[in-house]
């Protein structure tokens, strides 16, 4: 295993420092329980974002913290739900009348944690994310997966909170962004979890895992290496599938890197996917390429198409401030 | 060799197809010859900031182009030189009658094709930028190589071309914050170029290869792998000796990574590398941590250390607005 890393024991707590320590302007980090908070609070009485999961995909989640998207973010051990100490002592932090919002991916350790953290909550509500349409079912959960479309969901969902919707309203919007955004994920490396010390998984020299997960999670099939637009092509088209775009639908093309993909690839998987994408008469108002929700040191990339209607695009328009996206301010 | 791409023939053309798709309000990619300019021109009367040099290290340069820092990149083929053909085009679209500072990492070829368009240009100047600290005469260059102190260059010049400073100015504040900076990479695996097909060099399971540089070149020494931090104290070390930073001297400390490095083992050398400036009583006042000058494919990281004086740190606060830097707008 090669990895910038003092000891498996202590990554977690030592990237999270120095992330505190980087964007000081930006966030807090709090340990015991750890969460990460903005640096300057919302305004009183605005719905309170927070979201959270297993490590290892940053800059999801904590480099979305800031304004304009997420109050706080839970990060759990690499690839393991954080727990609901977390998640309440993070919700605490940040509620200031009016309530919370768990942004969660489908995984179901996450999803009985943040339940968890609900129950013991008041003036809480939760948007689950299944955005990738690879598979239904699968090793870590029931139903589809969360994966890079959590990305768009909590940077909308964040401008129309920082704008001052209220707690149902945000939940509305959250899931009709949901249900407008499908993903689909493509390995052609493993990832390795600094506790296991070997690759999550095997893979030949000439194979790739197609519709892989973002914790290195079976996809579709097992295939041989392919040219970038044949991957494209397949992975738009199980896209299509299941969001079915009209012909004209505005949408927003997000490249997603999986943590070892230099941008060069993701730039060219991207020109790929805008012409298949023009193919289907989609019009692509908003773009993302680059590495939002990684698995760690895997080399692979995710497409996310998300319909965007007018609301949905004048709130990814929206100013926001946070380690990993920032525009308008 | 897995990679995202069609040919080896097209992936620059093909990425840098997608590159200004993805950010056509910030960027215009021209081909025959190929350079970025920026979508909307700078004022009139401005000097112009052309740098440019072998792909592979994205997102330098074109991802610099654009308000408060370059008007102009020229991307070579994988780390191949550009020709002096794109720079004069280049140099000749953005030039508006402030004249052409070139910013140019200390590479023979570079070298020569940017003197070839300068003795072709009028109102033209150059600054160099060496602040590889590793070691002296390379692979590929005499002197110090240039790497990501390029980055601080491109921005502190950027921002002062950007205020009306004019062409002798611009060349020396690129001179005091090249002078002002080191820098030391480490790779743990090589970089692998498309039209090689195979890793640039070998590097055993438990091998680093420590001042490694951005095209794989060799480095100090070959050595056994070992915990970040002491992998930090090395660079940091090697930095400061060059540097010869006075106690108290206030800094921007940089973790760069080289492609294939995921966020959470930057931000864990970020903190590690903290703690050794702090040790030397050094006062970091600003940060950045990510992938700005990588190396394709491979998996490491450098660390780049300017002195900022109160003059530098206004010019990198100022607004800036390119692909993969972006504050203030």
């Amino acid at each position: 295993m090669k990895k910038l890393i003092n000891s498996v024991e202590t990554v977690l707590a030592e990237s999270l420092q120095g992330f505190g320590q980087a964007h000081s302007d930006l966030v807090k980090v709090s340990f015991q329980p750890q969460y990460v908070t903005r640096a300057t609070p919302k305004e009183s009485g605005k719905v309170a974002l927070v979201s959270g999961g297993g490590s290892g995909h940053e800059p999801m989640h904590a480099g979305f913290v800031g304004f304009g998207m997420l109050d706080a973010a839970c990060p759990g051990e690499v690839f393991t739900s954080p727990t609901p100490d977390q998640m309440m002592a993070a919700a605490q932090a940040v509620e200031t009348g009016g309530g919370v919002l768990f942004i969660v991916k489908n995984y179901s350790g996450d999803v009985m944690n943040f339940e968890m953290a609900e129950e013991m909550l008041e003036n809480t509500a939760t948007v689950l994310v299944n955005d990738d349409v690879a598979v239904e079912d699968s090793l870590f959960t029931q139903g589809r997966r969360g994966v890079a479309g959590t990305v768009v969901v909590e940077k909308i969902v964040g401008a129309a909170a920082e704008a001052g919707a209220d707690l149902a309203a945000c939940k509305a919007l959250g899931e009709r962004v949901n249900a407008a955004s499908g993903s689909m994920g493509v390995a052609l490396t493993s990832c390795t979890v600094p506790a296991a010390g070997k690759p999550t998984f095997d893979l030949g020299e000439d194979e790739m895992e197609m519709g892989v997960g973002i914790h290195g999670e079976p996809g579709r099939r097992r295939v041989a290496s392919m040219p970038a637009s044949e991957i494209a092509a397949e992975m738009v088209e199980a896209i299509c599938e299941s969001l079915q775009p009209a012909s004209g639908d505005e949408v927003l093309l997000f490249v997603n890197g999986m943590g070892g993909t230099p941008a060069m690839e993701l730039y060219l998987v991207y020109h790929a996917a805008t012409q298949l994408c023009e193919a289907r008469d989609l019009k692509i108002v908003r773009s993302l390429v680059g590495n939002y929700c990684t698995s760690l040191d895997m080399a692979g990339c995710s497409i996310t198409v998300t319909k965007l209607d007018a609301e949905m695009q004048r709130l990814w328009d929206a100013p926001v401030k946070t380690a990993a996206l920032r525009w308008g301010l």
